[in-house]
């Protein structure tokens, strides 16, 4: 009997499985919200739409992985962190548009089911869905030893809600709205496979080097910084009555890729990034790697998280909020009559 | 600019995946849902609630992945049907609960990025979701040479919506419901780790073999039969308003693990499967391997892919609509006081 599982093993060592969940299932648990029905024969994950809360509700779901990232946890032998990051990344794909996000599901590919492994992974996946006040709805682990050897893999989904006449979509962006930039903490999910072969292959650091540019802190700490939700940020602008007109969560593809998916016909954007701190790991691989400046802004986000527009005459506003609820904001850039992306 | 982006492509050779995706968008494409709403800056799949259809509306979600099968898949460098598989899997999980599957997405992990795989693998999903009437909201693919080498892991999501009132909990099974099984054509996508080593190597079969208990199919055919999608049944069911009381959807740990999942308290199964054809592929691994009778029935679904519960006089009219929709149904089994199940 299995009628309040929350996770579905699909051949994996059971017994292991139950034993490594028992200190992570309070904490998954944890995570629940009032809109999830109890669990009905454990096959699908059950969440209610609050009426009361939309006229037009509108399902948003994104569907994501870790990447290499997923490597340096390994080289590292840390694996909470990758768990915040896989919710964290998934979060913001749908928090640009607008939408809550109310619950998420991970899957877990494995060689062979480990200790401390999987419990830290599960553990990071529901601090950060509890910080994020989003549910862990279900799961799915599966140990497959011809495929995964020694390694693992980690996907994410997440679905959000939002009323149909509040989805942000980037239509108002206009000449004369200020480009506001949110600070990162690091790689967060992307550039991992030019990182690694700059830090590791060609500069020759181990995980545990500390060069001097990152101040004390490891190549590994560095790598490992966990992707920042920004959902709070946005939440709170959605409620204070911002003129918030277009998001973009600048992932793979940098400022450059990642922005003009928002960015209506006849308009472009000219940034100018000198107030943003850029974090030292970008700054160590930028020296070490060579890499120019327009393939840094196109493979990292070089301290750009998240890019906000808003009219010009809220931009001082918007800053303020953002910087209120713990984040690091400044101007990053205009947009203009034209079209194309230009990194100053 | 990507703003009608179906699917998202991370640390991949993004000209290759355009140029392998060109023949597989319009598959993709034709899964399209009224509900859908164009796509928006290309982050999130955006999905409308329908409330003219639902009073107190429920998403019921669930994330898979095919497992080892994708071995086989590799062995007969066939990938369309793993397709086919991770789509109807996922539909089958939550159709058992009376959903109506809406929307899928999918995660492709993967070594290097490859024709035909890529494509049949997607045309393969696209082609299953079409057949259940189920929108391809969104993909991610991952290359990661460092992690996969030359294999691939194939995850999905399915989300469903149900009227809350009609959500099928198995709590009505009671002593005197009848036991309806459903015919499988094969392994669907559960008990590859013991078919392999039946089998591949004690038996010492390649998957082009065909061993005369096939019938003149070859191994590698026989193994790689895609998951058969019982919703349509489960469909015609609810419309016909017979009293659908409790689906167990028979995966990993065959009837023994699943049954139980949706059975009360206070009530147990004896089951008699000898009017449920079994699959040649079933008797080949069971002689082969000389597995038990208990082993056999919890590893694989030995030709029950779904089984029914209804009350004994509507058990002929379960029956004969379900045949009538294109499957093979029997009575299996019955309900009893008692607990547990037992498969004569």
């Amino acid at each position: 009997m299995a009628k309040s599982e929350l996770y579905k093993n699909a051949g994996v060592d059971i017994d292991l499985a139950t034993d490594l969940l028992k200190d992570v299932k309070p904490l998954l648990a944890a995570t629940r919200r009032s809109e999830m029905l109890v669990p009905v024969g454990g096959f699908g994950g059950l969440f209610q739409i609050d009426l009361s809360k939309y006229k037009e509700p509108v399902m948003v779901s994104s569907i994501d992985g870790v990447g290499t990232k997923l490597m340096v946890a390994m080289m590292m032998e840390k694996y909470d962190t990758v768990g915040y990051d896989i919710v964290n990344h998934c979060i913001n794909d749908i928090a640009v548009q607008g939408a809550e996000p109310v619950y998420f599901m991970d899957y877990i590919g494995i060689g062979k089911l480990r200790s401390p492994l999987y419990e830290q992974v599960l553990a990071g996946i529901a601090n950060a869905c509890k910080a994020a006040n989003c549910a862990v709805l279900g799961g799915e682990t599966a140990e497959m030893p011809g495929m995964y050897g020694n390694d693992f893999d980690l996907v994410g989904v997440i679905t959000g809600i939002i009323e149909k006449s509040k989805i942000i979509t980037g239509e108002k962006i206009a000449p004369g709205h200020a480009a506001i930039g949110i600070n990162s903490n690091g790689l967060h999910t992307n550039g991992f496979s030019l990182a690694r072969k700059i830090l590791f292959d060609k500069a020759g650091y181990s995980v545990n080097d500390k060069p001097a540019e990152l101040g004390g802190e490891s190549v590994g700490e560095a790598l490992l910084k966990p992707h920042i939700c920004y959902y709070p940020a946005i939440k709170a602008a959605l409620e204070s009555g911002i003129s918030l007109d277009g998001i973009a969560h600048i992932t793979g593809g940098g400022l450059y890729d990642n922005v003009p998916r928002i960015l209506p016909e006849g308009v472009g954007v000219v940034f100018d990034v000198k107030d943003m701190p850029v974090p030292p790991i970008f700054k160590l691989m930028v020296e070490k790697g060579e890499v120019g400046h327009e393939e840094a802004y196109r493979v990292f986000n070089m301290g750009v998280g998240m890019v906000w527009f808003v009219p010009e005459a809220e931009a001082d506003k918007a800053v303020e909020l953002i910087n209120s609820k713990g984040f690091k904001a400044c101007r990053i850039g205009e947009v203009i009559a034209g079209s194309g992306v230009v990194v100053k």
